[in-house]
């Protein structure tokens, strides 16, 4: 029944395909190239803007349609479609066109009201946050966004005494355990390849949520749906990445990502990081290395500022206050920065931004922490539900 | 069209204003001056006594009946209506309308069932409790009360991680992150002040569960709920404050609303606390010191007994013994005091009552933490949604 | 009006008793001896196999039927009747009826499907998980249970912090205050006996999640009913009880429960325990000792692996390793075992059970947690809202 009333969609959009740029329906909007079609039971009356991702009813019913998109390059997304992902391990799984179609279902979240149906698509899910470290912040994030859906969510902040040194239990037993009460887990531990092991045995969905200096993929998705939000898009935008990019693996994953836009300018204001320039090169990235933090400000889009994390400078605290002296963002830089252009920062910050920066516009710090918890509500939906 | 329903129901009350106090109807009821009419529509069929604060529909349509009532200095609360408080921070927010309007809200919050609609009117709203220091007994009881209304918790009892010594984030930032995050935030922390100081960069309700030797202010209102709960009014009471004064936030806060209230008589059965009997002096409330406990028990409505602070002490555990021994409520206590007197404890107790005066029907701290379950409950419906 | 027509269905059922063994009607399925019919509304459709427990509704009014049954010694349990237990505190609360109704309650949950009406059966209840002392698989899979079922969860993982030294309240003082904010307390305590003090002073249910060296007998029912589940019946197995026997609480109410079903035999592969062995031979129940594994694996239908618990030896490490390495169920063992037989374990395991073992259909002890779910489901229910 629904099947035949969405072919009959699908092959109604065919024929009246290029009219309806123009007049942006109410029930169907046009999609630039590499982009599809979509009829969300949910949105109907909203209109789309031209070259965002949108999903469509049924698709695998409109053979004749996939055929030509397929043609062109699209690739199609159906609503109640298994996600692509079983798992959320690192930011190497994402292509260009999963993380537009990732942004766009963040993008309903943002929309969602208070008691609305949407608000209860999780309901009868049960989220499972397994933290081996402490990360108030993170864990806040992804349990506010279960609830946001309707979900219910187990709570452990203290994991490591699953496998207490008098217990000794393996981390593939706990979540062979753990996955039994659960219906996903988000996983924090302290080794590198923790999630991955996880996703291996687990039968339910794994969010890796940081494991030691390894990924935090989640965090990366949410700074370029930031930029895309903040900015407008993420193709030919310039990039200053300011602070200890050589400990940080937030700076890293992101300019993996942004590898994978067009005419993307990176400016780096720091010494270090050199496996990441390299990458970026094999790719084709434009990058620079800068001292003048100034400078750099006045040509980014966006100024993404980083901690210096003490906790890895070990006892040589020399090296750390001279590194966190070098450059922060005040008033001098802000004079310097576009109009347009924003202030990222994965918090929490200590003095590498200056409070009197906070209420300036462009300081989108805080309101980039709200956009994680979309990007955590898309994610946990589409790993539950699906598209 | 609720709107044209209820100014017609206001109207009508003014014509029939008189004869309805005798035969107290389904749907209205009068209450005395200082009081206005109230229309819950979930309560209707109950009747209400006099002189209970009570709320109107839309009163803001009902102009004649308001002016008079203005006229009389009655303050009107419509159900719906925001709550006058943004946040709730120190017991001196508080006068004495909206200590009643608030004990009349507990009240109902009393009466909610299990399942019924009352039980989900925070349905879809989100609490978080950022303690930066463990309190159980209060994180339950917000929590409890919050999930007694239907909604969610996010719960942090380690918020201090949030700004460890090695990360540095101040608690404003940590506060611009969290409310991102929920709808309220009940925070507990170990410096005076900091409650505050969150409110003010806040866009959402804070309340405050503890700051320091600061305020905790739904702890006050508990108490003096407590006593109008269990004696039945609040002016010309008689009350004994018993134990470590000098110490003690809750035995201050109390004293200062009890101020509000008409010919109390206050015993402080401890030789400390000065400020506050200045206080009490200034605002003409009557107090007297005694060292007679048997006897101050016999005269009082209520006997709030305090525990000794042991970590008040710091090294001093001799002055510690010496005043923990001083005043016990027991049996001997029990017999000295008035049939419909009762024993008010903050808790934990350790043996300043001893345990065979649980029994007594008099001994009302287990029923003071139940009233305070209610007054939570009904300090996050009135932040949340309004009268 | 249900009551009517639950008489009538009840009388029905009398006269038509013999023919629907063979027939199986929707609506009523027929039980062997010692056992009772039912009418499960949601259940309606579903033809369960002779000797399995079953209910009736409303029972209580079908007088004639109950008389006959109670002649042949059937015990009967209505649905929507109370529990026989207020609170579950130690595996002698429970005979065999009890334990088989609670099995079929237990299997009914197995089936609950996600946003089906049962699974909102506890919704408007809230369960306190007051925890002394960290044990966060027990923790996780009662909270699981609650929110499988819709109720609510109000979580303490650091419950000493309640009655820390320098505030010093009695666990009854704690018990008091938090039924206030709850309906049921899951309590996990570092003494044994606290569990029984608690039920003594609450007026809501209390469950025993483990009271120090004493009690756990929400493990020893899903070990029982695993056993049930995976062999398919409990009279006349055999079972291998295997490792640190002497130490193990786990083992102790497993063998006392077990003496409560016919023709069991029991292999302890351990030298100690001399108490539960004294205890069995006064049941009649047939046991034996022995050091080799492999032979009590070809006899038995289940072998029981436990942990040797380090931290109950103390300093002496020495006897612990010899412990540790001397029984381990590994291929060798699997290679013995009968094809039906199954491996159980209460987890965590070290290396004494080795991780090939994990991927034969034999390894029950995943399972074995999951089952655990159900059974805490079933209490929880069983508790709350009766049978």
């Amino acid at each position: 029944m629904a099947v035949s009333s969405s072919l009959f969609s699908c092959t109604m959009q065919m024929e009246v395909f290029a009219p309806k740029i123009s007049k942006c329906p109410k029930d169907f909007v046009y999609c630039h190239s590499k982009i599809s079609y979509m009829e969300p039971s949910y949105l109907k009356s909203t209109c789309y803007p031209i070259s965002r991702f949108l999903c469509i009813n049924n698709l695998s019913k409109c053979d004749k349609v996939k055929k030509n998109w397929q043609r062109d390059g699209i690739r199609c997304f159906s609503e109640g479609q298994k996600f692509q992902l079983d798992d959320v391990i690192e930011a190497q799984q994402f292509d260009r066109d999963i993380l537009n179609a990732i942004f766009e279902v963040a993008q309903d979240m943002e929309k969602i009201e208070r008691n609305s149906p949407e608000s209860q698509i999780l309901k009868g899910y049960l989220m499972a946050t397994l933290f081996y470290e402490p990360s108030t912040r993170t864990r806040l994030s992804f349990e506010s966004a279960m609830r946001r859906l309707g979900g219910e969510v187990l709570t452990t902040e203290n994991a490591r005494e699953f496998s207490s040194a008098a217990k000794g239990e393996t981390l593939e037993d706990t979540i062979r355990t753990v996955e039994g009460y659960s219906d996903l887990i988000v996983l924090r531990h302290f080794e590198s390849g923790a999630a991955r092991r996880a996703a291996a045995i687990a039968g339910i969905p794994i969010v890796n949520a940081g494991d030691g200096p390894g990924q935090h993929p989640s965090q990366a998705l949410l700074d370029v749906y930031t930029i895309e939000r903040e900015i407008g898009k993420l193709d030919g935008i310039k990039v200053g990445l300011v602070g200890d990019l050589a400990n940080g693996r937030t700076v890293r994953s992101l300019a993996y990502l942004l590898a994978k836009y067009k005419d993307v300018k990176i400016y780096f204001v720091s010494p270090e990081l050199d496996d990441i320039k390299d990458y970026l090169t094999s790719k084709g990235v434009d990058w620079e290395e800068s001292y003048d933090l100034v400078e750099v400000a006045s040509k980014c889009d966006v100024v993404y500022q980083t901690r210096i994390q003490k906790e890895r400078f070990g006892e040589r605290l020399d090296l750390y206050e001279k590194a966190r002296g070098k450059f922060i963002v005040n008033q001098n830089i802000l004079n310097a920065m576009q109009k347009h252009a924003v202030i990222m920062h994965p918090l929490p910050r200590l003095d590498e931004i200056t409070v009197d920066v906070d209420a300036d516009p462009r300081a989108a710090y805080f309101r980039q922490a709200k956009y994680g918890l979309y990007i955590r509500m898309a994610l946990l939906k589409l790993l539950l539900v699906g598209w």
